[in-house]
């Protein structure tokens, strides 16, 4: 049975801030494809702790992939190390070499000498193409082991991964089929949503359940094992449906899509437009809105009215409103829906306005307090939140909770 | 010199999810007290990749800390390992086992019998009181190392590692300490920035130099250590100096302050209020700033103009400008910086306009072209960017460079 050790490297992951996602997400594409992780280390920018880190690897685990350390600066040593261990030599690669030049002569730069080592390759090895940055990853095979080396930046590793290791992974391992599932949800808490699916998925070992709460989403992933694909996706369907049945218009995606991309799908099917106008989340749910390829089509503009002053020109908020109401009330939060809604000419008109903290909260209206309208041309849909959690968190809550109210309108049309 | 690693324990530690908190809390805490983590190590609930790792760290790195693995399951294997790999025999401490009756009697439950394992220690190992759970710490001195057992829950570990830990550590470390600082600068690329800096720090083995790339920002870590912390400071001191008289002006923070926080405090200091208009990084601008909390001091409003109507209507642009010189050029960047200030009336205006991508590029205004225009009443700055990478990259990088603009444009006030 195939298993894999995980390497990161570099000085900065020896520090007290650094965050290893790169690492959470190889294991999980790794156990996606049946390989288990059976240990992970974090070296320096030293090559005589990753030497020794390397060969302990190789000589117990048949596949080593490691993750940074094949930059162009000179504490970047992977492939210099991996070369050493494995007795290898290092030679300059041409295509890789043309391929930076172009890269930099595409860009109006001329390429830095230093960016030349990353052309370096250890005799034998297959190229990673990284179609996101200079750096490629290579692949080694040797007579027991795998070694695969990956770049740092997780925008260079993921997609790098996906395309030219997942795959060669899935051969290796040669272990059964897996058919997986993922429902994407808002608007039912974390442990009100397992109150009403555990009674369901607790009766099957096969597929496998599990329930992830982020914030303003929770997630149900299923996955199932089979001999075949075939027999992996019956089981599949079979919790998959009622699952399904359960949490109805809860679930907002049965795919990896995000909530923007879903409203975005949605307003393109209806023929619909947005604009937003926003105080609290300062311009988050246009950037989510606009993060889509192609959004232009629906998001026409959005205004940000963080003083009264903007509430009032940019919205046609009347200054007696805010003045009796407050500037965090449904009244407000209705009328910055119909005036952006009215102004830009819009189907759908979205006005958010709460209190995200960490101050300017009183017992009336504590931290936390979000008002979201939904504006069409003939009504206007409001809801009251008060989300849990510190400013970024509050933002990011309310910037979901209105994308689902403008997804819940676009169904009914 | 001392040095430390620290292997974590625990099969849920080589999940997907797991997010590996403590190890980066002993990294900050052995950093101040001057001992440098050269290593780390996560392993499974498994007797024999343990016993590899414990083995290898010994005979390399005089300090070990483990943290988990206590506990009084039959998977919890960390003293059985290390008793085994420093030929120590496993005895039952009477102390421990009275303690631990008496904590589970005070609240009134039965001790299970598997818990008397936690009374379980190597001979000779001092013990680590345990003040909010059940395992004690245990501290082995062998030889050449010091061997330091830690139980994995945060609530435990953190407490008995301050009161227990750290004053013996500071002891053996003697006088040695770290200094460091970090650089954060934007607008030059890693390779650029390295090649101004390489001549300077490579002359230089303490402090040791870090360069680290993020999307729009690169980093220079400088880490120093001397006999005390002044003699740290002063080594310190020497590179930095020099580093920060090269990078100049593209360092926006010294510190781990983001690009927000630091545009943000230079408005709050200069007295000066900003508004927003965006097109293509779509409130992205807008949507950092009001990320800071308090940033309503400051930020008045902003517009988003995806359509050009917008842009027409939210910022002024005459729709022959439009017309002439397309949605994506220097004219419209001012148009829209110069607009929406006189609108919202504030000191600065800013203006983006670009093509995030990943169609509407052309030969002419290749995806990733972004104009960028910062105004104030006297004057308006623009830049062209040609930046490289997918649409959330392009935004990223446009909303650094414009609030970076932004920044250079306070220090002139």
């Amino acid at each position: 049975m195939l298993s894999a050790e995980i390497i990161a490297i570099g000085s900065e992951l020896l520090t007290a801030r650094f965050k290893d996602t790169n690492s959470l997400y190889l294991t999980e594409q790794l156990n996606e494809i049946g390989i288990p992780v059976v240990m992970k280390g974090i070296v320096g920018d030293d090559e005589n702790y990753l030497e020794d880190a390397v060969r302990q690897s190789l000589a117990r685990t048949p596949v080593l992939i490691t993750i940074g350390g094949l930059g162009p600066t000179e504490d970047d040593v992977t492939r210099k190390v991996v070369a050493r261990v494995l007795q290898r030599q290092l030679v300059l690669n041409d295509e890789i070499l043309a391929r930076l030049q172009r890269r930099f002569k595409s860009r109006g730069i001329e390429m830095p000498a230093n960016n030349a080592r990353q052309a370096l390759v250890l005799t034998g090895s297959d190229i990673l193409e990284n179609n996101n940055g200079t750096a490629p990853g290579l692949w080694i095979r040797s007579e027991k082991n795998h070694v695969i080396l990956l770049p740092g930046p997780a925008s260079e590793l993921k997609p790098m991964f996906e395309a030219t290791c997942v795959p060669r992974l899935r051969e290796l391992s040669g272990t059964g089929a897996l058919a997986r599932c993922v429902f994407r949800t808002a608007g039912l808490p974390e442990s009100l949503l397992d109150a009403r699916i555990a009674p369901i998925y607790t009766k099957y070992k096969n597929p496998e359940t599990t329930v992830l709460a982020r914030p303003g989403q929770v997630e149900v992933r299923l996955t199932a094992r089979g001999k075949n694909l075939e027999e992996a996706e019956r089981l599949l369907k079979e919790l998959a449906d009622q699952i399904d049945q359960e949490l109805d218009d809860f679930i907002f995606a049965r795919s990896e899509q995000s909530m923007e991309e879903v409203v975005g799908m949605y307003l393109v099917m209806k023929n619909a437009t947005i604009s937003t106008a926003e105080s609290c989340t300062g311009g988050l749910v246009a950037e989510r809105l606009t993060d889509v390829p192609g959004s232009s089509r629906y998001f026409m503009s959005g205004v940000i009215c963080y003083s009264n002053e903007a509430k009032m020109e940019l919205a046609g908020i009347p200054p007696l409103l805010l003045e009796m109401q407050g500037a965090v009330s449904a009244e407000v939060a209705r009328g910055l829906a119909e005036g952006v809604r009215a102004r830009a000419n819009t189907t759908l008109g979205v006005g958010v306005t709460g209190v995200a903290g960490p101050t300017g909260g009183s017992s009336e209206k504590p931290v936390g307090t979000v008002h979201i309208a939904v504006a069409t041309s003939t009504k206007t849909e409001h809801r009251q939140f008060l989300f849990p959690g510190d400013r970024e968190r509050i933002r990011w809550q309310a910037s979901q909770a209105a994308l689902d109210m403008v997804r819940r309108e676009l169904m009914k049309m």
